[in-house]
């Protein structure tokens, strides 16, 4: 079977990849540029500061010495490259491709002759390979894939590439049906398969994740972790196979890994029992289990899953490759049911629990998220465990890939940042999409088409689950009866379309107070406030007449709601009382910690309102 | 001691006339139109054919016959000529002069000699004057002098004033301190007496006002009414002394017409227990007994209040005249104070209670304004007891009056509409005050301001309580600091002005949510859906395929809100879904049944939401 034509089964949505998306945006532009120029070479020189790369080089035999740090060390150096790639991708820089391909070569050197690759194994214990799941060496493998994959469509060049195929065909030889067992710890490695399939075109590399998946919750687990009392096999996802999932468990960015490797799956195996556990685990995960802000993962302990609505807020871990990672998921999941409330998810990771890991300046990281601190928690410049950096010079140069969709009768906006791309159309031809706005600050929206010829199709436009109101207009007329209503998520315009074709949203952006469900015990008695797509917090900078905690705010309270272009790198503030009637200043949630150190708060306590209408 | 002395000992707030107030809106400005074209000309028609009229030959023996119709009819041809002098002070029309002439005549012919004058008691029970406070003969002696001094600023002509004078000094030399005890049934002679002090200077008339405040609550009450048994004097205000007055009871109309006469007086006595008593009813009125339309007095068994909280949707009675009576004490509670919350409660029935009292025609009016009708409540030409059509007949052509005030330091506006005055400055000069909006389907607002010479003053702007989040700018730059937050319901710009100077206020305006504390039993589990001030409900016509109370919204369902000029006057309509994902049309509460008649709803079920966060 095929995976394009199984994809049928499901929805017919396709991404159409980041290469093919340019974005002038206001808001972003400017981040890829701080990625580019900033995050990567930061990233790249922790990488060599701290031995990451010279691992490699030790492992392929061209220096002597000892591994330094973690065992999935290895997965950093290769986010990077991933990163990198993706920049090359749309900014061409023959001094950065010469440092990746210098790079390649150590990786290259590093891997051994039947293909393994983990420089941790080779130089530490090469006889105890697979012997431990837990260990990361698929994990390793999965990122070295991803940018495998990502280096060739970048530069069409195979170096890295044949690393990568050489790696998934030495794991083809050694695990699946009648071969030996494997449940990979840290999922990645599915995801990864079937990127690779999509590189290659061989099918074994999904069916390889597949079988990876399907080893999930038979007891194949082997490792220090299954062993651990109050973690066992659901910390990683190994406790019930996986079409048998209900709810969201363990670690949570090995659960979103999962999920996403699922996603890929079942675009190919069409399997309904995955579509099943997938929309059973969405559920459970963001209506019990996810932060305001798209945080996932309340705690430290396990880096993850706790018991339903368990969402402390000074406590909370929230990491950031976790909210990169549930974008991951339902972009996947949007393009599976072609339904909005996926797309909302990836903005609210976009425009809060993603972005909040790094600082403006691109070059200080948060891995943990929480939604209120007391002022222990400042950006850093790298970490032992830091993933979330690479994750982050990874995540952010492809976020063109979450702005449009093709259906199967026509396109689909997910995102509202400014961009222009081309879609095939579904009939043939093709056409020319422009998108011009300053979202997030301002809701209006502006679309032209430019179809290669007049064509009927539809075009589906996002309608943001914070959205209460808005006006559409199509060639500058009101657009009535159903087409401006949501179905899925999405107005829907189905139409014959010209060259020149304008279509205007305009999505009302009040500040709204949110309230949590009564099961959040944290959040009792509690508000947030929200604007748009961005969520709000107060923090120490901005309010020094407050005290952490120390006041109330009614949910009626009104803000004015300011544009800056010269603060926090471009912000709409909001300003009010608190119930004392002292001045409030709201910023937005992923821009805190910018300035002095100092506490912060998300959900505020609420002030009691005693009108009778609220 | 003079009222305008005293009146510094409260706030220093004073209204603007509403003939100093030039209206261009375009909600408005046609309202305005229809109000003189037709309602004044139906309200005259309607009491020459239901002989309200000729009751006042028939008293001055001009004509012989029976009187027809309730002792209280005076009062309605007294209300529709203050609302036609209302209309000549904007527009002269000697055809309606005339006509208003020639009924003056009549009135002054119906006046005895003696000065008493209520064509009831002349015609049929001469010799049971003053015997029973119930049956209105202050009343109709307000609703005179009231029509009285609008005529007498209208066209300078002292006719009906002099006729108006001749009965309040019969009132004094009877009634007063030493002389008879009077508990007037349906108050209004004590607000309109302040009113004719206004117009003569004489002290007397708001002295007498103040006594017959007094008199109230201390057992004076006489009449058939005392004795009912579940009504009593609460009834009509008489049960405490008014400066004791806790919670708001009985009749909604008399007591609302009795709060606004203690507003009125309070400004000249300075009497703080008045202050306090205002401050704790109104509480008590807002907090508990008001509908969201801004409708008072649930019960139709006596029109008026029954316990707190106690707010069906149904059977609620919401008199157009307590609505309007609302606005009439609001707007003294915001000049006693300075606060912008009582111009909110003006803005509330302005847009929903009151308006809804009349058809957009004109020509049609409500009594009862229910919050849910299953089909059987319609506009009707007139009542038996017509109140509330001559009430708006008076009400809507003095709109004006509620838009802007002075305050000690400078200006505030108040309402939001199109219209230009001039305001004297308290520096000496005085200030062109012209403002442009689409209110209220457009939150957007500008301001120009051109005093005689550049001055300080403040300019209050009012933060309605329905706003989250606005933006402000003055001479296009953002207005910073404390100047763009809220104090006591305004933004305060107190600045140097200049010829020219503008000011921009952008209220946010999306579709909002409301619902009503848990203690409303009649609304658990019910959102009601409003965008700015205006509050929305489905009736049957553009809702055909649902059944009255037989579908649930979601509160994060998303509205689509077009702006139509061709239907309903000119409306912003709001189209979403019902959960079950059939269409659903939100119109203005205020326009309901100016169609095909059916059932209407404020307040829809809720549908539960699955969302963590709302």
């Amino acid at each position: 079977m095929s995976m394009t034509k199984q994809s049928n089964v499901i929805k017919g949505w396709r991404g159409v990849p980041f290469s093919d998306v340019s974005i002038s945006d206001a808001f972003w532009r400017p981040r890829l540029e701080t990625l580019k120029n900033v995050t990567i070479g930061v990233c790249l020189d922790q990488c060599e500061k701290t031995n990451r790369i010279a691992n490699f080089a030790l492992a392929g035999g061209l220096i002597e010495g000892k591994y330094e740090g973690m065992y999935y060390n290895d997965s950093d150096v290769y986010k990077v490259l991933e990163g990198a790639a993706y920049s090359l991708m749309t900014d061409r820089d023959p001094k950065l491709e010469a440092e990746i391909d210098r790079i390649i070569g150590l990786i290259e050197a590093a891997q051994e002759s039947d293909g393994y690759l983990s420089t941790y194994y080779t130089v530490e214990a090469p006889d105890q390979k697979w012997t431990d799941m837990e260990k990361h060496e698929m994990y390793n493998g999965g990122h070295l894939i991803e940018a495998a994959v990502a280096y060739y469509q970048a530069t069409g060049k195979r170096q890295l590439l044949d690393v990568a195929c050489r790696l998934a065909d030495h794991y083809d030889s050694i695990f699946g049906p009648g071969k030996r067992h494997w449940a990979e710890g840290h999922e990645e490695i599915e995801l990864a398969l079937v990127k690779l399939f999509g590189a290659t075109g061989e099918e074994r590399y999904w069916k390889l994740a597949l079988w990876l998946l399907e080893e999930r919750g038979h007891g194949h687990g082997v490792g220090a972790i299954w062993d651990k009392e109050d973690w066992g096999p659901a910390y990683c996802q190994d406790d019930v196979p996986v079409r048998d999932i209900r709810e969201v468990k363990g670690h949570a960015v090995r659960a979103m890994y999962l999920y996403t490797a699922m996603a890929d799956v079942v675009l190919a195996s069409g399997d309904p029992a995955y579509m099943e556990a997938l929309d059973r685990v969405w559920a459970h995960t963001v209506e019990r289990n996810m932060y305001l802000t798209g945080g996932i993962g309340p705690s430290v302990h396990n880096e993850g899953f706790t018991h339903d609505y368990d969402l402390p807020n000074e406590s909370a871990y929230c990491e950031t490759c976790a909210a990169i990672a549930m974008a991951f998921w339902n972009q996947r999941m949007n393009l599976l049911h072609g339904d909005g409330k996926y797309a909302d998810i990836v903005e609210r990771e976009l425009f809060n629990g993603a972005l909040s890991g790094i600082s403006l300046s691109g070059d200080r990281f948060f891995y943990v998220n929480p939604l209120a601190s007391k002022g222990e928690h400042h950006r850093v410049e790298w970490f032992h465990t830091s993933c979330c950096p690479t994750n982050l010079a990874r995540f952010l140069p492809s976020i063109g890939q979450y702005v449009y969709a093709r259906s199967a009768d026509g396109i689909a906006v997910n995102q509202y940042l400014s961009s222009e791309t081309k879609v095939e159309l579904p009939g043939g031809g093709s056409v020319q999409i422009a998108q011009s706005t300053a979202y997030p600050w301002d809701g209006r929206v502006e679309i032209r088409l430019s179809p290669d010829q007049a064509d009927e199709f539809a075009l589906r436009l996002r309608l943001p689950g914070w959205c209460r109101s808005y006006r559409i207009l199509a060639q500058g007329e009101p657009v009535t009866g159903a087409e401006a209503l949501a179905e899925n998520g999405y107005l829907v315009l189905k139409r014959h379309w010209s060259k020149g074709d304008t279509v205007e949203l305009a999505l009302d952006m009040p500040v709204a107070a949110v309230r949590s469900r009564e099961e959040v015990e944290a959040n009792r008695g509690r508000i947030a406030f929200q604007r748009g797509p961005v969520v709000y917090c107060m923090e120490q900078v901005g309010n020094e007449g407050l005290s952490y905690d120390g006041f109330a705010v009614k949910a009626t309270e009104p803000f004015v709601a300011e544009y800056t272009g010269d603060q926090l790198g471009g912000v709409t503030i909001l300003r009010g009382r608190t119930e004392a009637g002292l001045p409030l200043e709201l910023i937005p949630y992923y821009a805190w910690d910018n300035r002095d150190a100092g506490f912060m708060q998300v959900w505020v306590r609420e002030a009691e309102d005693r009108g009778l209408y609220r």
